[in-house]
């Protein structure tokens, strides 16, 4: 790497070349250097434990060794890098390991399409095929859901301020109450229900319904098993297509591979992407029920959707599926950290917290203004990446690797309490 | 790598696991392996010339050897891989690069924004932030432009099959007549400007002009310089932001780092992508004059913004422009190209062939419909990879990495030259 | 008139010459040749009772006698008919007259736009001034909302019949359940306020909030006082614009002048058409808050603005409302209504009856599919013009002229039941 | 008529209580109270020669004496007035008329609907009805088309001023350069073809092309009767409606009842309303070839679409047409105000004059700014009513009714060239 002056490790850098939309720089303000499992190191050494993981880019940990060692020497052996959707080795073996250890398993067919390599990418083409497939236009989203920002996917997620940002009215797209969005008393697909049945209601008939099984951005909402096999209901009725976007949730998030596995519904198009490359690295793909396969040749297309060094730790990363232990481990720890928000909740009821999410994605809403961020903050100063989410940054969120050990936990978890304490002057 | 069963190489594992949306590997149906500068080899040892360099993403050729040394060690050393948009030293070492070999020099000043890693993503952000700039809807794009397939980059997108694959109207755009659009009599700028004179013509005053300098998806039309300074002109007139997608032309494929500079114009936005990152791996910039950079933090953003490989390979692609030569000899080997197929059209006069083209980036619009397909079809034969573009497919496309020698430039002209004969019957 | 041959009388003149659109005269196949009151005859000379009213457009009944006096004066007279937004005497005096006995006795200050004669024209012109106003876009309506078939007004509506008839996807509108749509125990406001105030919730702040207080297409759906306070409320909260559509309900089919004046709401906007020219002829008027008036001159226009016949029937209709006294009979012959249509309920259980509306806008949703329909088939065999309204034509409405006596109320209860009893077979 | 006080006759109360969306009374700022033939009188007695026509509503002249007649005797024997689309003798005469009249002397078949009565309702039915046949959605309009205020009309049309009203970006429609745009070397149908031949141009096919052979408010544009052909050509070879918008230059303001009668098209749809009642009251008709009368029943209604005195009126307009004497007078009178035309452009040069129009709708584009509004002032003052048209008022238009006499019409020239004289300050 050419040597960096000064002024770089200052980070002035960033103020004076990179763009004003730039933003986790602003809440973690370090030069990053290197990273390994739950770990990273600034310029100056200093270590942080990533209760972030990439916004959930980062389900194995940073830099894993055994995908590091199939990188460095697929790179070493001029493996092809970039092939567009041309047939590779690397990509004909993660199509082979895909079916085989994820796939088969869960008697689940789907067929699979490598939109450009990002979680928006993937999104828009699921709105793409759903109209095609359907000839309608409207796309269903739940309140407070997050799809990406491109102009599509943007028309199907809820914040507001990213709403605005398109510059344009967002069209054929309508926003219904997420599970519980009205209390725990209002059954809101039977709210959506009556929409669709209505003739009058002004809701046409949607092409497809589109849902995270838990809003990580819009502030860990979690939908019971109950509400999503309602929602299937609905959608078999009337021929809509059932979009699950597990960008954020699938890859193990919640524990099984897809978030949706233990409430038996079989999506008909599945969005994944974040941490599908296992390494951090661009990839997305698109799961298609194979009668809803009905693409031209190239009707979506990108330069990025054949980026082999993403399938070569792709596959590497669906060997911890290969049996039930991750997935078990995954729920223990998950277990561990919503025992500790619970804790948390009730030794400091100043918080006002809620605890919500599932699997190794929790947290704690705060009931008061500008609570969860100062608590963020405060982690950072002693080590820990953490940020917040909701539609008013109300919610801080735990969401480590899900490699990470005990130990890790625990010391996130004991730095966390301690920012507690000092955010509410204890 | 796991075992790859051998039904895998006879590539029938895509067609049972993968959508039909795939589509190169409809046209180039072999098993790739490996890569390196202008050469593929395949599964079973056959090698190909590359003159196609992933659509324009290895303007350097596959695997150079310094960007894969930098990126072995890298990784090695356990840099930090996903950052989203975090400080790192990666990215600060590629922003400093930036500035000082690519904007200082040719006295650009540009924020640089990095949006999600993909062409449709920058020029995504370029349209929201031409909008959030000027309070418009509009954008103004040109016919058989192409910018993307997510659905703001579609909207101002030419070809009607990836229109129509939106499943919905686009809107908030308006095609006007590329340079030469309706022959060389006609200057299609008058007609863009007596739209915006006239109040009463239907067409808004525009947040934006996009354009494409060279039309590389639209079949190799090339925009005059005094065409375009005069829609340089136009914009500065009435106050519209003036975007350049470089994605495809930019990063030295016409001879210039960016395409636009023989021309002089200082467009407000810069769109880049593809070979940005040198080795073909995910990467998008967004380049945006400073008193346009009015973004609030985080308004757009995308889990792989922080592509830290790319960012390592990019600064090393870089070291191409410290000095004039590489710029030279593109144009050298540029004009090489364009000898070889004027003589060819000269020759065939049967193709009723037109030369096309800039720098690296020349074809033949052939007149006879199918021609075009069959010839790259033959060429794929003689271990050839090339595509053709334009609305019809009548251009084939000679389009390899910028760094090939006069050797394999030859020895892909011989390779064209003899699928020409047989595909004319000579 | 010019002779019309024995085919027409036959009616086959409109099935050979008149577009497959029409549709009462498929409900009413008959010739009709005079009017008067609350009667009707056709071209042999069979009288008919009137409980239909032109849709709301005949609320003084046909060819009110003072009005045809002043009609019949001022055609003489040579009075000027067309003039565009020209200044008339007739014009001028039906604005007096409007301000004095209409708007000041009820502290009403608003200003008086005259948009094309139709209630769709009224609609656009409230949704084009109320996103003028705020520079937003969305404009919230209500499930079952009717409000015209013009782009924007269908936009609005509900009836998915209707809007699929745009040929295209309808924008920047957005439905919300109406009063009890989710039944009597959620209150649907508080959804409404939830959507606003959640940043996260898909649904940007609107323009304005349109509604009509009785959905006379929409069913007679009837919002109740407080729930109209409530989104006056949520209005003023976020400084949306409140229209209230009163081209059906108002001009008193509900009693007073306006629909809304029971519950005490100030509407920024209120449309009026239908019944405000008095005699059946085109004309419509926008009301506007003084404050909102920001029209420059001439943004919206039309042809038929300046139809001074309507002027000088609607300013002689404008004496009806010179004391409280119609105002009470309107109210009394409604309860006249209400106690038939509650006793009819009660006597034939078979029907499913819910009884709906308010004032002389009464009407019964029948539980049998299709029973409604028949009711009102049987009833015109009978000599009695009624329609039926709701998404799936359930209702049969009594609408009839606010000027009907009490024997005309009677009969025309008396072939319903008539009617209502051969339907169920009884 | 109820007293008007002193106030109202000083205009006052129209500024006290009118929108301020007012605005041909700003034009001429008197309170108009008769008028006759093409006479206007105001409240004081002044007389004005009517050069203006309601903006061609009334081409007849104002208050026919023999509709009049069957007016007063249509309402003195209480025809029914208001009928929605149920069967009326007033109607069934109409229908008989027109076809009698107007469709089968020239060989036309269609079917008529009665939409809306206003020329917005006509142009937004026939958009509709286009799109259900299609199955399509852009409608493509020209440069300066004026089609109406709602959202859908306004979508076509071309004025930038009305547009910005709508409040809301326009979508679905495209605009393409009218007859002489570019100038008169440009053909510009061959521009068009050339977007719709190009799968790449960014045109999607559209549902229909929708024209004024004369654009009345764009600024008297006259397309050639071959410009006409050739595009009606177009829309057969890709099966597009065409469109053609007669509400301002149809019912003979250009000498034939259809304008484009002598240019041999056949138009799949024409709408028609303004003058098509002939005495000034709302009134439209949208007619159909057969084959795309599609509609189901009530798919677009509205209230005042039985407006049965206008029925009267409109059969007994048609009279004019039973021979072939009214068409000729037009011409004759047409051609009169040619001459003049002509030969003022001739006297003052400082016009920067150039004639426009065809038949009775005719005048002279000032080259100077904020001239023509300056001589219809004059003129005003002088007696006589004329208005402007084109993006910038250039245009002063002479389009008296068609009924006006040779004396007449030299008052008016007499005026004209007085304004003229004045404002050049000679």
């Amino acid at each position: 790497m050419p040597a960096i002056t000064e002024l770089n490790s200052q980070l002035t850098i960033f103020e004076e070349l990179e763009s004003e939309v730039r933003s986790y720089i602003r809440s973690f303000p370090v030069m990053f250097e290197k990273a390994k499992g739950y770990k990273l190191w600034d310029a100056k050494g200093k270590e942080y434990i990533d209760f972030f993981a990439g916004a959930g880019a980062l389900n194995y940990g940073h830099n894993h060794p055994k995908m590091k060692e199939k990188l460095l020497s697929y790179l070493a052996d001029d493996g092809i890098t970039h092939s567009l959707d041309m047939g590779t080795k690397a990509k004909a073996a993660f199509l082979e390991k895909f079916e085989n250890v994820i796939l088969k398993p869960r008697s689940l067919q789907y067929k699979v399409m490598f939109p450009g390599p990002t979680g928006t990418n993937t999104v828009e083409s699921a709105l793409k095929l759903a109209r095609k497939v359907t000839g309608r236009d409207l796309i269903i989203s739940f309140t407070n859901g997050f799809h990406g920002m491109t102009l599509g996917a943007l028309s199907v997620t809820g914040n507001s301020f990213k709403r605005h940002g398109a510059g344009v009215p967002l069209h054929n797209s309508m926003a219904m109450p997420f599970d519980s969005y009205l209390g725990d008393d209002v059954d809101t697909v039977d709210y959506l229900e009556r929409f669709l049945e209505d003739n009058g209601s002004g809701v046409a008939l949607p092409a497809a319904i589109i849902l995270e099984t838990v809003q990580g951005e819009g502030g860990l909402n979690t939908a019971k098993d109950e509400w999503l096999k309602r929602v299937e209901e609905i959608c078999r009725r009337w021929d809509i297509l059932l979009i699950v976007d597990d960008v954020q949730v699938g890859c193990g998030r919640t524990g099984p591979f897809f978030s949706f596995e233990p409430s038996g519904i079989k999506p008909d198009i599945v969005c994944l992407s974040k941490s599908i490359s296992g390494y951090g690295v661009p990839m997305a793909l698109t799961l298609i029920k194979p009668q809803y396969d009905i693409w031209e040749p190239g009707e979506h297309n990108g330069t990025f959707r054949g980026h082999n060094l993403a399938f070569v730790t792709a596959a590497e990363a669906l060997s911890f599926w290969e049996t039930k232990d991750f997935s078990r481990e995954i729920l223990d720890k998950g277990a561990m950290a919503g025992e500790f928000l619970n804790d948390l909740t009730d030794k400091y009821p100043e918080l006002k917290g809620e605890v919500r999410g599932r699997g190794l994605m929790r947290g704690i809403a705060c009931g008061v203004d500008g609570l969860a961020e100062m608590i963020c903050g405060r982690a950072f100063e002693k080590g820990l990446i953490m940020e917040t989410s909701g539609p008013n940054s109300e919610v801080f969120k735990i969401m480590p690797p899900l490699t990470i050990d005990r130990e890790g936990l625990n010391r996130g978890f004991a730095i966390i309490e301690a920012s507690v304490k000092e955010s509410l002057n204890k």
